[in-house]
C-alpha cells in the first residue's frame, strides 16, 4: 500500500507538536532566567511571562483538541539550541554587569522564534478553515509580540546602562 | 591574577561571532532550499536572499574590523537546530504539495532569529557609541525584515493554495 503524501494538515500537526515542546521547555527555563536577572524590571518580566506561557500551553492543548489529536510534543532542535545558548550566557556572564543584556538577548531570540511559529500556524489554520484555532493562535501571537516589545523597552533603558 | 568580569563589549563580540557563524550556515542552506522549492516565486526569493546574505556577511566583516577583531564564527546552536529542522522538513515532505509551506515556515524562523540578533546588536552598538556599526547592523536588519515580509506575502498567496 502506498503511503499518502503528507499535506498541510500534517504540517500543521507536526508544527503544533514542535511549538508545544518549545513552550514546555521555555516553562522550565524562565524561572532560572528570572533568578539570574539583576534588574527587578527584568525579573518581573520573566516571572510574568512564565504565567503567560502556562496559558499559552493551555491554548495549544485546545488546538490539539480541535484537530482531534492528543497534546504531544516533538523535540524541537531550534528551541533546544536557543535555551542552551541562554544557559551558556548565564554561566559565562555570572556576576558580570552585562548579564541582563545577555539574558534579554536570549529571551528575545526565543520570542522571535515563537512569533514566527505562531504566525505560520495562524496562516495555516486560516487556510485550513479552522476559525477557532485561528483565534487561539492569534491570542498567543499578540501576547508574544507584546512580550518582545516589553523586553525591547527594558533592553533600551535599564539593562544597558548597567552593562557599560 | 583575577580575570576581569566580562562586559557589554565582550557580549557584543561574542554575539557578533554567533551571527557570523549563522550567516555562513544560512549561505550553505539557501541553495538547497531553492532547489527544493516548487513555486517559482519562492525559488526566486531564496536565490535573491542568498545574494543578500553575501552582502550581510561582508557587513559583519566590516563590524569586526571596526572593533579591531578578526572575523571569526562561533558555533551557534540555535541556527544549527533551525537548519536541521528545515532539512527534516525537506526530507519528510519531499514530493508533497505542502513542501513550500514547510520551507517557508523554516525560512521565516531563521529570519526571525536574525531579526532578533541584529536588533540586539544594533542596540548594543548604540549603547557602546559605535555609530558606524549601528549603520551597518541597521542596514542588514532592514533587509531581514523586508525578506520576512516577502516570505509572509508568498506564504499567504501561492504556497498555501498548492498545499490544500
Amino acid at each position: 500500500m502506498r503511503k499518502e503524501p503528507k499535506k498541510l494538515d500534517d504540517l500543521f500537526h507536526d508544527t503544533l507538536k514542535d511549538i508545544y515542546f518549545a513552550e514546555k521547555k521555555i516553562l522550565t527555563a524562565l524561572p532560572k532566567m528570572a533568578k539570574a536577572a539583576q534588574s527587578q524590571d527584568l525579573r518581573t518580566a520573566f516571572e510574568k511571562h512564565r504565567t503567560e506561557t502556562e496559558g499559552q500551553v493551555e491554548r495549544l492543548e485546545q488546538v490539539f483538541e480541535l484537530i482531534g489529536k492528543k497534546a504531544q510534543g516533538k523535540t524541537c532542535d531550534a528551541i533546544v539550541g536557543l535555551v542552551e545558548e541562554g544557559q551558556e550566557i548565564m554561566k559565562e556572564y555570572k556576576g558580570s554587569p552585562a548579564i541582563d543584556a545577555g539574558l534579554l538577548a536570549g529571551a528575545q531570540a526565543v520570542e522571535h522564534y515563537e512569533i514566527s511559529r505562531y504566525g505560520t500556524l495562524k496562516t495555516w489554520a486560516d487556510e485550513l478553515g479552522m476559525n477557532d484555532a485561528v483565534k487561539l493562535l492569534d491570542a498567543t501571537l499578540q501576547e508574544e509580540k507584546k512580550t518582545d516589545a516589553t523586553l525591547t523597552r527594558i533592553a533600551e533603558t535599564v539593562v544597558n546602562q548597567e552593562a557599560e
